[in-house]
């Protein structure tokens, strides 16, 4: 158990340039490190990792382990000119970001169609609801009404907080804005209406535990 | 319902360059035409759209009218240089296309989640399965095992016939190739398997009437 700890601190996906990398089987790296580890706090959050990897890592474990189907949706892009070298891969020269018309992540849990986005603030005291446009909010409003579950995965990066906010309430803050109301949710409504996720070993980010209370609430 | 037909007939959503364009409500172009259209008969599909502009022309619909939320992935790309010219977007200039670790089509579907992916053909007898990836079965297996509904979407361009087949019978398909029988899908097969979906007005290709016989078929 140790042990395992151990390694998991150490396992940093998608990296491992300039160590002896030993890949584990789900293609993750294992870092080799001299360092001792033993007088040092577990941290199991702050490994270096984006919110995205958090998710991607933990999807991938959900994945591996017949608990869930969601991935990211790739970013879209608007290709403008393509090349094609002889006798290799065909090369984009030219093209641009485009807005996304849905959220970012979607797939199958426990039976029910999940659909959210991923958001990161600076911010200690709340989440400008900027972060969301208005396409985004109103995706997520016809995937409710069609029986999905969205929500919003906030991450309060310097307080390394992170808050399953359901997208009822969501559509409840949106509104607040729109009628002259505050433009931000503030840190105490995500500690009185969302589900605080605590980071652990596998899967780092176990968003799926809120998820789960969200289905439960609705039976 | 006469000027439902005729306009219908030249809908031609992403196109109306050279022409009198008129946006529709749900910002569709209408294309001005002198040309009488009474002798001819009509053909809802072969309209110059590609299965993937059918597809999304009918999941417009489907979304517009509170049916189903399906949307296309974007293509994953691989991005590498992106140059930020001052005050102009980012252009991306390097980057190449990326193997999609799932399938195209995804969404909710009378509360279910719908998982799908379309392929065309120009043979006219049979549907070969190297149109499929290994990823897209597991993909599509792992999928059903969390009550997922996933199917293929299947065009005989040369014969404008276009079947909806169950992942069920998809796997069966595959599973003979595995076992050294033959590397593809019959059109016999399709018609003896699947639910051929005939070309309509709204939506142009109304394949959620297949799926619903498979929902059905579940209960």
């Amino acid at each position: 158990m140790r042990n395992e700890l151990y390694l998991s601190y150490y396992v940093k996906p998608s990296k491992g340039v300039g160590f002896l990398t030993i890949k584990y089987p789900n293609g993750s790296n294992y870092i080799s490190s001299n360092r001792s580890n033993k007088d040092r706090p577990i941290n199991y959050g702050d490994r270096g990792m984006t919110l995205e990897q958090e998710i991607n890592d933990s999807n991938s474990y959900y994945l591996m382990k017949g608990i869930a189907v969601i991935h990211k949706k790739p970013t879209p892009i608007q290709i403008v000119k393509v090349d094609y070298p002889r006798r290799s891969a065909a090369v984009i020269k030219e093209a641009y970001f485009k807005q996304a018309s849905t959220t970012d992540y979607n797939g199958i849990y426990m039976g029910k169609y999940i659909d959210f986005d991923a958001k990161e603030t600076m911010n200690k005291t709340s989440l400008p609801l900027s972060n969301f446009h208005e396409h985004q909010i109103v995706h997520m409003k016809k995937c409710v009404e069609q029986g999905g579950i969205c929500f919003a995965l906030v991450k309060f990066v310097r307080l390394n907080e992170i808050f399953v906010l359901n997208s009822d309430n969501l559509f409840t803050f949106w509104n607040r804005m729109k009628n002259d109301g505050r433009k931000s949710i503030s840190k105490k409504e995500f500690e009185n209406l969302g589900y605080k996720i605590n980071y652990q070993i596998n899967p780092v980010l176990p968003y799926l535990d809120a998820v789960k209370k969200i289905i439960d609430s609705l039976n």
